[in-house]
């Protein structure tokens, strides 16, 4: 399994507003490229947050990669992904429509009722951890699932729990030409966060590459 | 007045953990860097924050920048000045060493035994503002003390305290290739933070440099 994180951040390093009100941080050509890396992706995750704030869908956006996908023998969008250790994710969400298959993964926190709804709007549950979902233990249920090329799309509490979990190994982030600010507004990895410098992932940058308004920064990660 | 924030974060936007413990975030070439700025600068300005989390001295590291600028009539060292709306500033502060002047920027709400403290230790106290420093009127005040070129080290109250005042002209990060992380972990731009995009500064991408296992990005703010 891989997993690539990639996100769009602003100058200071947040997500969006401190009231969580999606911005537009980058421009065409970084949606474009959003896209392409969902096209050669198996799966697509996102915290339950992030489907709370923006009800994304999670599909491709340009017909010919669906195409493209359909005729290499694929389901024509990847298969989404929500971290949801309480199963909070609403049987109406977006990504719950019947244009990919959607795993949710919960602990065993979650509420019976909660991951019934679920089932019956078409998600497949897994259940994987006591009070927050066992990352480790999922991705390697994505990966019987046949789950080699996973990418991740935020918020930063779920970035930030796969890299604790070592899962990263690759790491894009757009950076926006933008002040957002807000000592509250979610940023690229939140969580508790580490304190001893020798727990930080070691990131090596790979490539710096100006787009839109901004430049995209690639890391491997160690 | 030439105002110009530069500062060193993580991917994620953070200026430390959230211990607020200084982490080596950019290498000696970074440093260097910051120290050349500085070398051009009439003046560098921190928050309190900064002062209490890490008591910098604010003064050149390189002898020969110092020696240059005592060859062209200027001190050794920048003027180093504090915003500090209620005199917290510790009168054994680094800063208030004697190798520079030393400004503190105080509101109406500092008191008076603390401000009496700080000029026995040697600094030159401005009021401006009734609960938080009035940095526009601070400002004005040091320009009229012959600072031209002020220079910003954060910490992110500050900054994003400065953006708000409409009082950033320049914006040079250094980007460390690590992740940080933690939702209380300060990051470049703090306080309340912009909650409407037509009120986010416009920043202008005008250079992008690596630097040490990092990259320096460069804005004008319009």
């Amino acid at each position: 399994m891989h997993v690539h994180v990639n996100a769009a951040e602003s100058v200071d390093g947040k997500l969006s507003t401190r009231e969580r009100k999606q911005v537009a941080i980058s421009g065409d050509a970084d949606f474009d490229r959003m896209d392409e890396l969902r096209a050669v992706s198996d799966a697509v995750m996102i915290g339950v947050g992030t489907v709370l704030a923006d009800d994304p869908s999670l599909t491709l956006k340009r017909a010919e990669r669906r195409e493209e996908r359909v005729d290499s023998g694929r389901p024509p969008n990847p298969v989404r992904v929500v971290a949801d250790s309480r199963a909070r994710t609403p049987p109406d969400a977006e990504l719950l429509d019947d244009r990919a298959e959607t795993y949710v993964l919960v602990s065993e926190a979650a509420d019976a009722s909660d991951i019934a709804a679920l089932e019956s709007a078409g998600a497949v549950v897994v259940s994987a951890g006591k009070d927050r979902v066992d990352l480790v233990a999922a991705v390697d249920e994505l990966e019987e699932h046949g789950v080699e090329q996973l990418m991740v799309e935020g918020g930063g509490e779920l970035i930030y729990s796969l890299f604790v979990a070592g899962l990263v190994d690759r790491l894009t982030v757009f950076v926006g030409s933008v002040v957002i600010g807000g000592r509250e507004a979610p940023t690229l990895a939140d969580g508790e966060g580490f304190t001893d410098p020798k727990n930080f992932p070691k990131l090596s940058l790979t490539d710096v590459q100006r787009l839109d308004d901004g430049v995209v920064l690639s890391y491997d990660v160690q």
